[in-house]
């Protein structure tokens, strides 16, 4: 285990994390909220601290890295930077409790949206800020970040394409660029880009300028804390429906803006993954809207809300329109459906992601046409091209740790007494898939401050593990990665 | 596809049918049910007739028979043979409806114990005594039955392996005897005298003749179908305390006793199976027992109800001596553990089967291992023996079709108004794993009546899914198995 260089990338994580603590910090003092000011301040001379003395311990560290150091390396750093994250709001009184002020943290660099807060309209704006700007970090990833803006010693394609894919969601990270610095500027040019149109649209329907921002980066991490009790159900149509654009946007897989910016509209067009995320959210839009019609009252605003609740699902946003809690059982069940699948690959959204469902799918009819025809050799083919067996049979095991992983939770999330096995689940799913609110007891219209500090550490690392995509959290629990140390 | 030889086969399995079917006219007879008498006099002489015309037309067929065809053959059988069984129902107007009938007798050849009847005591005991029988012929099998009793023409030990391999449950049928036949017989002889030993014990404890038969038959292939509305509630302790014993024992692999006959006793001792079988069924005991304490009562009465409970569902059985749809979540969130992980593989019972859980633990515990040492080739063992990879990736696989047909089955019963949540999951978890009663609405204390068609059609093609493991059905909607007919 390369523990310099780890220890190397660890005291950048902190030094970024702490220089994009500095506006939540201005947020605060213009807000004359000095309470939570004097914690950004106290937190930000503790992590500049910390980064120093890890820095000059982990001097001349040597480039070799392999895929697992980029593993653990992805895992350990999420860890560390979510609990340098937490403490402004332990420090300021916000969320005394430490499991809560990690469960906040976590749920907003994991980009899930599930809270503990009961009313988020008295917490202080500067505060409101960083849980919305830790979704905008996490979303892209703060790894991918580092590498496209700091220039690291003994740093090589080997050791950014490690760490890239073990922070970036999907079944595959392909070499976009052939410099994969490269491709992490891209990224994230794109990425900000989108944010600053996201934030115009939003200005131009009227928003206070602190909730566009607000609003903007939860949209943009596909991450769904709100700075109003009741979600986004206050704002205007307009302001709800560029919230549907937009999380649907940021739910695409960025390689295809890529493939735009290149004038590669054929390729997009023609995408797999793309082509059935946009029929999964059309047909479960439609499907939506014709059931809750009795309830919810026209064709166009059941059309409204449906769009918005399936974008904020499918994208595992979670923001809220209404308390979809409340609709009948069908659109409860095509919501569940929603929250496994989760949004395409490379995007900033959770879940298994479209990709794998469309491989997953493609591997079962595989599995049929070699029972009827045994002596034929078939491979899978995504786009056109013939898949890697690995990634296949990675795939389906990838879904039997999940599957794994929501049975255990679900379980001791259920020690909790009081809860229903509809809650229990649904808070699972939402959290795992980084989604946010889930059904029944934490729907919508609640939030997750009733369970019993056991099942929200549990809920915790559900987050992680969802946003990491199991394997980096994971191996950090295996006892031979700590083994030759 | 040898249609000959299919068509031979489904006239045999409809004059078993037959055959079977006089004890259950009898005892309407003895009953003085002259309705139920008829209906089944009826059946009979048109089963007879249908497998006359068709085994007439089916002479001489070609010997050669392939993987797939056994997997399309037991597929067709099992419907066959459920549309025949069904008739009974259907001609003595207990249940005049064609999809409640094919809802109750697939339920009871998939030894599921689903039941669409809201009051069983008014049904004449004929057709009580048929719906417990379908359970002791689906559990073993009626194609193993046929193997073990009918010799075939241009049969071989090809063809019995591919017939055996595609009824019989669980991820790989070893050869335990060089002869198939012997090994089909074999097996029959080891559940006919553990269902005999079943009966006496029950007698033993006072229980009526008729409902000792059909309980027993229930048990022995974990079926659930009960002769009371209160499924055993009613029953002594000892009497309940004989069935936990024997739904276990029914749970376990039929290899084990075969090789107890052989006096392999460490062999038995070391099956990784079996060991991990009996740890979750300890633990989930003491757990639930522990949980429910405070309800219940005593410690004894609450091992005693748990560890039936216990029994009931994971070997997939469904009789219950009390409504556990009131226990506590976590008490509930075991229990719809307990039905997704179900029996031994190579037992009467239903579920995921608990060497496939073991596969997959030890497959996703190698995913890990080999994510931190790449280099290292390595091989997943059970019972010390190394696993050929292609059942490995099967395994996989098999957990990936499972979650599709859960969720599929969850959305098309959902569209049912008036069901929560809960009631839908537990109703497809039930069905598609052959338990029966599942949680809230269709819970212990109540039943499927209220479904839809359109539900109660999915849940009896989920049974047949979970019965035959899924590939047997799913070849019949495959375009390429009718294509060269």
């Amino acid at each position: 285990m390369n523990m310099k260089m780890m220890g190397r990338v660890n005291a950048l994580i902190l030094a970024i994390e702490a220089v994009f603590m500095v506006p939540a910090m201005l947020v605060s003092i213009g807000y004359g909220e000095t309470g939570a000011a004097k914690a950004f301040a106290v937190t930000i001379l503790i992590i500049v601290a910390a980064a120093g003395v890890l820095a000059e311990i982990t001097r001349n560290p040597s480039g070799h890295f392999q895929a697992r150091e980029g593993l653990v390396c992805v895992g350990v750093s999420w860890i560390i930077l979510s609990v340098a994250g937490c403490l402004p709001f332990m420090f300021s009184g916000a969320i005394p409790s430490f499991v809560d002020a990690m469960f906040e943290t976590v749920s907003g660099f994991t980009t899930t949206g599930a809270s503990i807060l009961k009313n988020v309209e008295i917490v202080p704006h500067g505060l409101l800020y960083w849980r919305s700007f830790t979704h905008w970090l996490g979303g892209m990833g703060v790894l991918v970040f580092m590498l496209a803006v700091v220039p690291l010693s003994g740093r090589n394609d080997g050791f950014t394409l490690h760490l890239l894919r073990a922070e970036s969601p999907g079944p595959n990270v392909g070499k976009i660029t052939p410099k994969m610095r490269k491709t992490a500027a891209t990224l994230y040019i794109i990425y900000i880009v989108l944010t600053i149109l996201n934030i115009l649209f939003l200005l131009a329907g009227g928003m206070p300028v602190f909730d566009a921002f607000c609003i903007a980066f939860g949209t943009a991490g596909t991450g769904g804390f709100a700075t109003r009790n009741d979600s986004l159900a206050s704002f205007s149509p307009y302001l709800q429906n560029v919230c549907t654009v937009f999380m649907l946007l940021f739910a695409v897989n960025f390689t295809c803006y890529f493939l735009l910016l290149r004038k590669q509209w054929k390729d997009v067009l023609r995408d797999e993954e793309l082509r059935l995320y946009l029929v999964i959210v059309g047909l479960s839009t439609l499907l939506i809207a014709l059931n809750v019609m009795p309830q919810v009252g026209s064709f166009g605003t059941s059309v409204h809300h449906a769009a918005f609740t399936v974008a904020s699902i499918i994208s595992t946003t979670g923001y809220a329109t209404l308390d979809f809690n409340k609709w009948p059982t069908f659109s409860k069940s095509i919501i569940l459906m929603l929250m496994f699948v989760g949004a395409c690959a490379g995007s900033t959204g959770g879940g298994i992601k479209v990709s794998r469902v469309l491989l997953l799918f493609k591997s079962l009819r595989r599995n049929i046409h070699q029972v009827l025809h045994p002596q034929k050799v078939q491979s899978i083919r995504v786009n056109g091209q013939a898949m890697n067996e690995t990634i296949v049979s990675n795939t389906n095991e990838y879904l039997t740790a999940y599957v794994a992983i929501v049975i255990l939770s679900f379980m001791v999330v259920s020690l909790n007494p009081g809860f229903t096995v509809e809650s229990n689940i649904s808070a699972v799913m939402c959290c795992f898939n980084n989604i946010g609110p889930g059904l029944d007891q934490v729907g919508p219209a609640s939030n997750f401050s009733a369970y019993s500090d056991l099942s929200k550490i549990t809920l915790t690392v559900d987050m992680l593990l969802g946003r990491l995509e199991i394997f980096p959290i994971l191996v950090l629990f295996s006892r031979s990665t700590w083994k030759k140390l």
